[in-house]
């Protein structure tokens, strides 16, 4: 069994809280209020554009083969963005000017500081786990999610074939990363695993929630 | 006015909010529960730890003149873990293999995302902004803290004269390095602190209530 | 006067020794021997290459508006990469398997060590004098080179309109960021160019004469 | 047999090229030119400050039980600054002033680069094999240099058992990390020995012979 493989397994308990948080079911339902997705749209937005920048410093650590697929990723996040603005456009959601929640800019800051200071292996696994969450929470939604619903092109985006495709080419690439690496640096490789799924367990009970930051009433 | 004098003023409500955080005023009176004011000796021990490697990442950015006064700072963390150990010692605390709370670990990303990735004044801002912070709160403290009380090593050690006269050079410092900045910086320096003092806050309430990750119960 | 004129002109006797340097010149005339020319091609092309990482370090520095035309570059240099590829398909030459020599590998080390630790005004400032000095001394070649040389192709995408228009762009970006920045940022950012135009000079030097590290025989 | 004994032996004869090399054999016969000594002097004053931004960058990449022996390293080497002040002093050299030669200049960049960029081991590698290098170097001139030269406080510096210590410390550290990592990491960990001698003999000839960036006269 594969690194990436394992770690689902090991960390099953994680993966289901959050492939059956309350935020994914009723957008999958239809029961989600707008004010609830447009806050996830908003919060979202930003964290998708932080992850531009975080790819990038991912570059000089990565061998030179995932220099090309990374600067793939870029462009998909910039089409990702334009996928948001037109989207908020058609329900009539003000993109700009929301500063990041407590939850949206902790999980940047983790995205940053990981690229910067980790090892490429190790950060290169919060890259695939961010993805792996996505394409699996968007395959949750897709489960139940009406034909007409204007959340379709989100589903498409991230449960489709093609985003399918690149985070299968994440795995084996992680998976043959972490057969590389010493024992420590693996099990570095794992808890990046566990945080990433807690922080995004995290982003979508902030979108269910509120935005607010820990004692400030806002 | 200096750039530290008005960015106090600029954002008086902020620090308000900070020094008369309820964690603050029960420590002060004397009627903090002692789960809560562990939880904090826990999460504060990992929060001093992870200060140095924010410090030493501030150094290949640094002017000449801050090496020096940057690896003292460093010493003087050291020092702070021990004090954390003594008092733990004294008090009966487990200091070790607590994970970090969400905030906490929020918090830590914020600093090295912060160091490796911004530029020098602004990286410096985070570090003016939480010693002043710590120091501004431990005053509250020390304002009516009992003599015999076995937190008085800590308003000791922040609230001290030779606290005071390290957080008078960071803001000297701090100043002229404002003083010197461009436009464009100088914002980016103020939002740095305004940032701080929140994930201070935050810091506070979660000493205050919990240290679950949100959407997970723990 | 913008920073960039101001600068070339600081710096005009530096410039004149590079674009005079006798590698060019013989170039230009087409005297330059085979194996100078493929020594360049060989030690360039893994420059290039270099270029790749220290432009995505860039990103996570850069203001937004700078990500897409920052990721233009990239774009950019792995066609360069395959204008190489196929000019030493031509001529014969083997690109791959050279080592870097001491000034190639000198230079990589200036621009990724100034991407990673550098601001972003005096890393973009890299940026700009490495593409200017390029473009200025392919414009020397094309002055007397003949049409029928297999190294037009070179000419064509430094010299030529599109790579102007990006020398064009960086100089009135990198005009703006010197007008934004402070004193200290301003006169490290010229300096940068002073260093920047040396390593040019000791590249076409290093082409010219031998690929060796000092102090041993190769 | 561990990794550091294993590659000293790989690479025996570039570390025979550094160990007779003429500066040191020069040096330690007592016939070094004093123009030569204290152009040596003032290049590596540049690289000993150097070194400290270097090796704070590398804290935050280190595991925990290293920051004290790495923040003691930079300590060691601001007493080593005042060695150098106090030695130009008694030769009636001036340190201050002078700008990088080349070789300098480039040695330092591949310093940052390789702490900012590369992974623990890979950095701590260049941080082992430039203390191994002055620690037999300065064994070398020790074995001839007369009692009463003035540059004996650099051989008691280098030579001397609190040094060997501080190597022997690096290298029992180094032998571990490497045993940990994996095939392609100690691969890239054996190329950043041989990187770091070259550097280390190219810096004995540019102190041989002159500080001169290459294709420019000075």
């Amino acid at each position: 069994m594969g690194f990436c493989a394992e770690q689902l397994e090991r960390h099953a308990a994680l993966w289901h809280s959050m492939l059956t948080h309350p935020f994914l079911i009723a957008t999958r339902d239809g029961t989600i209020a707008d004010e609830r997705f447009a806050r996830w749209m908003r919060q979202d937005y930003l964290f998708v554009e932080a992850a531009i920048p975080f790819i990038a410093a991912l570059v000089p650590k990565a061998p030179r083969a995932h220099w090309r697929p990374l600067a793939g990723a870029i462009t998909a996040l910039e089409k990702e963005l334009e996928l948001f603005e037109g989207r908020a456009r058609v329900v009539g959601v003000e993109l700009r000017g929301t500063p990041p929640s407590f939850v949206a800019h902790a999980y940047i800051q983790f995205l940053l500081a990981t690229a910067l200071r980790a090892g490429y292996a190790e950060a290169f696994t919060l890259l695939y786990a961010a993805e792996k969450a996505y394409h699996e929470s968007w395959k949750v939604v897709r489960s139940g999610l009406e034909e007409t619903s204007p959340w379709q092109p989100f589903v498409e985006n991230w449960a489709g074939s093609a985003f399918a495709e690149y985070v299968g080419w994440l795995e084996g690439e992680l998976d043959r990363l972490a057969a590389a690496a010493g024992e420590a640096e693996r099990e570095r490789m794992a808890e990046t695993i566990a945080l990433t799924v807690r922080y995004e367990i995290a982003f979508w009970q902030m979108a269910l929630t509120d935005e607010s930051w820990p004692g400030l009433e806002e």
